[in-house]
């Protein structure tokens, strides 16, 4: 229980009178006890088990993952049950606003900024144990452990369960000034994201107060599951994300005539599903014709009216590209509403294609990549720079100050599903890197 | 209000002692009056008008069509209209098992069998107001035609209006043998099929006593709206219907597996739509590059979990492939089939599919299409014979005795919709050429 301060010159010469040389062996011997101290594995991975039992499925098993939707019954025990463990080894959690729950574990140098990291806790419905469970339980691990060794960092240190990420960010949107008070009105699961917020502690009239302004911390870093299966594939433990795409996704409108299937030739139809195949497969050709990480989907279609013998009438589907370069996408956007417009053409079709949202890319703060990366090879890891398809809460900390985001392999790339598992030894691996990783930002604050 | 009696030599020569010459006049005489009998198109027009009323949209006009489901109350009560037209002229209605509604007008020779005639008042969902209706209200205004005018048949004539055309067959099919009774417990519109039966007058538990033997009637004639275009683009006011298609459904269950958008590289995905859009274009490709006039339709598609920013791990949807042969679709089948299997290992998914139904054809009768060609032609009206893409209740009566199916046009080709419209003279056409058809098989029958 040994109090290992992380010092910085600046304080230490401005608040006591020591020698350089009396300083050296302080750091040296902070650093040496810092690169010793690890997480505890057990007790992350016992607090990912009892995280689980909220939106288990009944009767299920860890294994059947979760059902934690935000806003939820689930989800207000789930959170009840994060603040239950801060409080366990004596750190109040806070309450804003947007509802997202905060821990605050003071540095010694009172006029740095804190360092921000966590995750969320939400889930999609039929999720799995470790989208945001893993970086939000290995955030209280970080704190729990620096507290029981008697660590005390330079810089404040901030950590955050945000608010649904799964479906509105509206936890790390109101952070970063994103979300509209028009949003407040959208319903879900029968309750208006006001009322959600309301139920799980927040306070939608002052919203306002959540926002953090740039620069408001010092930086902010994630772990999170990688959700696709590169690092499985490859057998890298540690994942330095690049950055996380941007998303351009567009919602199709394809209007033939809806007419008899048995007595309409072949030649007079206007079939809007015919027309959305070809859609389909031009969407596949034109995102994988070149080389890169990009990719398009084609995931919700509708058909109307969806009955056997009705050559359809009408289809509405979305088109979702993402790439780290914007350029790319809409470039590739381009290039299929052109290839559209020929289909519109050959199937007697009208083909309405419209952008219904753009996420801008959010890229990773170098200095962060670079740290993350020496933290884990430090810790004998070895690590691989990718991009992240899936969006995350540190995209929206991206708009207000530098970001780092560290990944862990999910085994066979399977996330979103009960199926999503990332080992236990990787699940500890990452918390090991965020916390080395906090150490060596503060560490390096001149 | 002369009775015209349309004889047969051989009921003459039996009942009364007359000479050949004394029997040709009279033969002549009645040809020559029934050659001027029309219906009344002005009555046939007020009667589909006021039967249109049944199933209209709220504050909707004739053009606004009508939604006049099997078994709902607007079935119900269009189904009274159609009776208390048939008691207006004096036809007792009677109510089948089945709940069909037959109405007999007895010939003058007892050893005849009934010509059967009639078409069904029940609509599809947001349907027209010609679809059955027209065969229906030209039966009732052909009885009604004959009765004011005093012609009596030496065939029993016998008018029926089918009950629940559009979803089960449940009349015809009762009539034909073909309903069982584990259809009886079919679920639709919240209502059983045994509990829609009892509700419009029929009795499930009888259900055996709607069948017709083979042999029961000396043939089935149906006038009925074309619901394709073939006829109103050719502008030929009658169509001779060779047959009703045979129809193959199939279900096809694509299984890839469903996965992060944003995570999962292209070549990795197992995506189930992909596969979908390229079995639709073999679907359009197989059906299209021969010559003939069969066709085949991907009406009905399911995506699941059918979200933008999801990999689509399941599609299911049918395939309808319809054709006068049943060799040729089957061939088609089996090529679609080979090619699904094809695409299947190409996207890394699995594909299932499975003949859900098969409609045998139809053919109409030969000698019944040359007497209403010559009805046709007697009247001045244009004839061309085309098959009968869509299912009617005629093709239940073929599996019980001959049949014939006069078509009139669709205004392009439109049906199953409120825009359904033929034209009045048409129509007036349409039920002229049925009555004189019916008469020129009266006269025929040795």
């Amino acid at each position: 229980m040994l109090a290992i301060v992380i010092t910085r010159r600046e304080l230490l010469s401005s608040m006591v009178a020591v020698s350089a040389s009396a300083v050296l062996p302080d750091l040296s011997f902070a650093q040496a006890r810092s690169s010793d101290l690890r997480i505890n594995a057990d007790r992350l991975r016992h607090s990912l088990e009892e995280l689980s039992v909220f939106g288990r499925p009944a009767g299920g098993t860890f294994s059947d993952g979760v059902s934690r939707v935000a806003f939820t019954d689930a989800d207000f025990a789930g959170r009840n049950y994060a603040m239950q463990l801060m409080r366990a080894f004596g750190m109040e959690p806070r309450i804003d606003p947007a509802a997202n729950i905060f821990g605050l574990r003071p540095g010694s140098a009172h006029n740095l900024k804190p360092i921000l990291f966590g995750s969320h806790i939400d889930s999609v419905p039929s999720g799995g144990n470790f989208d945001g469970d893993l970086g939000s339980m290995s955030a209280i691990e970080v704190m729990h452990t620096l507290k029981e060794h008697g660590v005390t960092t330079r810089h404040p240190l901030q950590m955050v369960i945000w608010t649904d990420e799964e479906n509105t960010f509206a936890g790390s949107g109101s952070a970063a000034g994103v979300l509209q008070p028009a949003d407040l009105s959208r319903v879900r699961i029968g309750i208006s994201l006001a009322e959600g917020l309301r139920k799980v502690g927040g306070n939608p009239t002052r919203l306002a107060e959540a926002r953090l302004s740039p620069g408001a911390f010092h930086c902010y870093l994630e772990l999170h599951i990688e959700q696709g299966g590169i690092l499985y594939k490859a057998n890298v433990p540690i994942g330095v994300v690049e950055g996380i795409v941007s998303i351009d996704e567009y919602d199709v409108e394809i209007r033939g005539f809806a007419n008899h299937a048995g007595t309409t030739p072949m030649k007079e139809r206007h079939n809007a599903l015919l027309a959305a195949a070809k859609l389909i497969e031009v969407v596949q050709e034109v995102v994988t014709r070149e080389p890169g990480r990009q990719v398009g989907t084609v995931g919700r279609l509708q058909v109307f009216p969806n009955a056997p013998n009705v050559v359809p009438g009408l289809v509405k589907h979305s088109i979702e590209l993402r790439d780290l370069s914007e350029e790319t996408i809409a470039r590739l956007g381009n290039e299929i509403q052109k290839r559209a417009q020929e289909i519109a053409r050959d199937t007697g079709t009208e083909i309405i294609m419209e952008k219904a949202e753009h996420d801008a890319p959010a890229g990773a703060d170098l200095e962060m990549q670079a740290k993350i990366e020496v933290a884990a090879t430090e810790l004998g890891l070895k690590t691989m720079r990718l991009p992240s398809g899936a969006g995350h809460d540190a995209q929206m900390m991206a708009k207000i100050g530098p970001i780092g985001m560290i990944f862990v392999p999910s085994v066979d790339g399977i996330s979103h599903s009960p199926k999503e598992f990332t080992r236990w030894q990787d699940c500890a691996n990452g918390a090991n890197v965020l916390l080395r990783t906090i150490l060596l930002i503060d560490r390096a604050t001149p």
